[in-house]
């Protein structure tokens, strides 16, 4: 089964929007076992779109279109998989009547273009809106490769990305499932780590890798995410949801296994939220000196929704004398572990917190007290214990500070798990 | 003169990479002038790139082709074109000696597979590398078109965004215009705003729009950037930059007339850039008081390199006992202007600075003391004045502490503009 992409509108070309629909439907396909193999942007020119899409149809089974199903004179996706088809387009009264009913509850006059989202090539199946006006449409298509008439079918869908994906997993992958004649859906895990490169992962699952390498189903893949850690991601296949999970467990328990505290959390976990769920566990409140991070970590841990059950603030002390005059630290050098623990000691006090948590460091581009760029010193202090490290973080800014985030909150973690506190 | 755009890489077309190369060149050809009408991703698989690149060219006056001349077995972007220039591949000893030299500079011996990327198509002029090894390819073909010999060219770029952009600039955008008989060169000026909406900036900039869409040279354009703002970028065609700049600088200072202090910015300027450096002129140092925003003003100033001049520090008072305990609030209700004029007191005299800014706000899911998500509450106080608003932001909890950081950094600014300090 070979499924490929045209996605319409001048503006992807003019790189108004970057064309996101293509790639996510490419990975989704993959995971599907569908083939996609050419994915090409076009403009809002009816011949081009119907030239293009002719063109795809000699060598593809089936082709996604997104976008141009829009309500103006320049959405002719309908146009031209109608010509395509060899069809007229034909009012369809249901969905003209949810549009118009959904301009009169929000006590507003419908401009009448609003009804060409209602005209939908005959023959087509409509794929029912749940997030927008413009439905969906299967298409099937008869078309002439090499002298045969073969059977082929178009999907339009809106290019507002979250109606698209919602139309895929709704109606198109059931649908390429049904003709490849076979009952597919796929379940996914993610498991977010830290602290060990791709390759490293690579070594350390090689077993499971070829394991799954041989099996096909469920399928491994590494997503770098910055410096947000490496996420394993296991996508399994079945005949229905539970089958899909029953294919992916046994494997999700044994990379859990092999790799232990470097697994830090699962699907929508960030460090974040996994270290505030630890300490809300534990009944503790947490505050932050930051130097370098200049007020990244509390920034982040605030972006949890509920974070206040567990994060009190931060003094933000990026100048010296805050550090002195807030903090009370008296060591000299203040990009050391001996000024990070002065300052995590001075946050518990000054916030009337149970953790502390502190880091000051190098983000560069000049050194400091002869110091790299990228030297993070990172100081925790819970109750009844402490640690203290010296990082070498990449050497770059914004990649040094964000990476201080990240890290800072992995020592803590793993220290609270290895305390088993 | 169109310009059609052919991505090379399996990795595009499973997602796990998004195209972003072909949206960028779409934008830039359309700044030379130039039409770009089809944009296609195709996997490493030499048969398919052949017959994509052959019926792109059928339209096309050019094709630039990006990814696939790396040294490996699946970078195959140098045989297609051969393949489509009825050339053989042969060795060019310059580019091998660099990438031998390369090498050797660092101490490693060189894979022999590196080679290939010193493979050129008979007849092909070389783009030069400047900041990778393979270098980038200009290609003349003559094709048949409707039973007539055509010219064309290909132009082979690395998939790299930033090797492609330099080549594009350096190399491909000269010889486009030097194919079109002309010669040109763009020049962009970004002006920066903040406090207007879309429609409002293009009902104030009408007079100036018309008179450029009638002239077509410059060509304005508004770049929406979340909440960053929205940009106005204009962007002028000239034999030469100085020409361009020419053609440009007339525009743009009608535009500044028209919109005062609402363009807070140029180009590379952010609102925390602008606002530290109105800062340092004065010779003046900066403190926050933070709730709802947990760090995230300080981290945003931070990131400016050299912030340290200006920025002292920050009191992040999530809970409410560190608003008392730290910064000394005594009113009783925090989500109030009131609060937020203590906090930044107490952020003045706490952290030793001459300008304090202080927020103070409902990021949600939850109300606050009865006040909805997205209400904030800035203060500010600088030598010789103060100031105290409260905004209504979007409700979301990560949109209303992005916007909480730009709104009361621009509370600041206009103030300081007004008040001629």
């Amino acid at each position: 089964m070979r499924c490929d992409v045209l996605a319409v509108g001048t503006e992807l070309l003019l790189g108004q929007i970057v064309d996101t629909n293509s790639a996510w439907l490419g990975e989704q396909l993959a995971a599907h076992g569908i083939d996609s193999l050419a994915q090409t942007k076009v403009g809002d020119n009816v011949g081009r779109i119907i030239s293009h899409l002719r063109s795809m149809l000699e060598h593809a089974d089936a082709v996604i279109m997104c976008g141009g199903l829009g309500p103006t004179h320049d959405d002719l996706t309908r146009e031209a998989i109608a010509a395509v088809m060899g069809v007229e387009l034909e009012l369809d009264e249901g969905i003209g009547a949810v549009i118009r009913e959904m301009f009169e509850s929000r006590g507003r006059s419908m401009p009448e273009n609003n009804l060409r989202q209602a005209m939908v090539p005959a023959g087509a199946t409509i794929i029912p809106q749940t997030r927008g006006t413009a439905p969906g449409l299967i298409c099937p298509v008869t078309v002439s490769v090499d002298g045969r008439q073969v059977e082929r079918v178009v999907y339009a869908v809106p290019g507002v990305p979250h109606e698209m994906r919602d139309m895929f997993e709704r109606a198109i992958a059931p649908d390429l499932h049904a003709r490849a004649g076979e009952q597919a859906v796929i379940v996914s895990r993610v498991l977010r780590t830290w602290g060990e490169s791709e390759s490293g992962l690579d070594e350390r699952l090689r077993p499971v890798i070829e394991e799954l390498d041989a099996r096909g189903n469920p399928t491994l893949a590494f997503l770098a995410s910055g410096w947000e850690g490496l996420k394993v991601r296991l996508t399994a296949r079945g005949v229905d949801a539970a089958a899909a999970r029953a294919e992916l467990a046994p494997f999700e328990e044994r990379i859990r296994a092999e790799l232990g505290a470097t697994v830090f959390g699962f699907d929508e976990d960030t460090m974040e939220s996994v270290v505030l769920g630890m300490l809300a566990q534990r009944g503790w409140t947490l505050g932050c000196a930051e130097s370098v991070t200049g007020g990244l970590i509390g920034a982040r841990l605030t972006g949890v929704p509920g974070a206040s059950k567990v994060f009190a603030g931060s003094i933000v002390s990026y100048a010296t004398e805050v550090k002195r005059s807030v903090l009370g630290v008296g060591y000299d050098l203040v990009v050391t572990e001996e000024a990070a623990v002065e300052m995590a000691e001075g946050a518990r006090s000054v916030l009337g917190v149970d953790v502390a948590i502190a880091v000051t460091g190098v983000a560069g581009p000049d050194t400091q007290e002869g110091r790299p760029a990228g030297t993070l010193c990172v100081a925790a202090i819970w109750p009844g214990g402490s640690l203290s490290r010296t990082l070498r973080l990449p050497g770059q800014r914004e990649p040094m500070r964000q990476m201080s985030v990240i890290s800072s909150l992995d020592l803590l973690r793993r220290a609270l798990l290895a305390a088993e506190v």
